[in-house]
């Protein structure tokens, strides 16, 4: 069985990956300048080229968007820099002059090996509440609320947010491609 | 006398390095991907050394950001993904929430040579009017009015705005170095 690195500096992702993805994964940091893109598969794509050059082995990266519709795509795969800048608040702030709350969340893995790169894709709609709400510890999950629901990410147990956490699906099809091609 | 070569894309740039500086430069377009920072310093050290790599003789890039008080920073160094996302018009509308308009303008010029980098840069504060005024041919200019001045950059003539202009005082300092370095 081929062994996959998982490059990420967040703890919380590594611990969301191990419990969404039935395939034994290490962790490493590895500071990897992100170059400037509104494309989650270019980021991804580009991050995990870089990683496998240094590692040498099949390594796994994650580049994650948070669209606004009503500002045409931002915050996408800026989300880092805003959620550092005006946090939770700031981000359903922003929002205070448009009618139009709905969000799009997408996740893009990238597996490169020594075929190349693969990309695993997961998307969730949603809409943004007026102010934070829920748990703040997992980066901007207390102003998303997935399509159907009336609770934040933040506000719900691990399990129910599992259902459409767009993570979730990319790792899904991570899974079955990790089946067919990483064991013996 | 050595030559300088000044990377950029942007036509309305070169054509200002031009009006501002009292030197000969060639302009050259080449694709390097920015990393993702809120320092402007840091981008334009992190492309100069790109571009020197590439070139071989003397570079001279430029990074731009524009800050808003009242976000903490953003759009800073993202400003050409806010305004290609959401235009002048989203940019003022950001601001519709909050009290505070003010925000800061900052250029940093960075020459890379055998020497290394040299970083010049120049900062403008201002104020971001209601709705965006002036002919809109220059990024964000129609969304900047600098301190003690009524008009937006884009509502007044060349000559009027390099008074103000950050990218000036940054090529004034960039003017002295060259003088002092590049003419035998």
């Amino acid at each position: 069985m081929k062994t996959l690195t998982f490059i990420t500096g967040n703890p919380n992702k590594a611990e969301q990956l191990e419990r969404y993805l039935c395939f034994p994964v290490c962790h490493k940091k590895l500071d990897i300048p992100e170059i400037q893109s509104l494309d989650v598969a270019e980021i991804a794509t580009e991050k995990a080229q870089a990683a496998y050059a240094i590692i040498g082995t099949p390594v796994l990266v994650e580049d994650t968007a948070l669209t606004f519709v009503a500002l045409n795509g931002l915050p996408g795969t800026l989300i880092k820099w805003f959620l550092e800048s005006i946090g939770n608040e700031g981000l359903t702030k922003l929002l205070d002059g448009y009618e139009d709350r709905n969000a799009l969340a997408k996740t893009c893995f990238a597996l490169c090996d020594e075929n190349g790169v693969h990309l695993f894709q997961g998307e969730c709609r949603g809409r943004v509440p007026s102010e934070p709400r829920g748990n703040s510890d997992f980066g901007w999950n207390p102003v998303f609320i997935p399509e159907g629901e009336e609770l934040t990410w933040a506000e719900m147990t691990p399990e129910q947010s599992a259902v459409t956490s767009m993570r979730k699906k990319a790792v899904t099809a991570l899974q079955a491609y990790l089946e067919e091609n990483y064991e013996s």
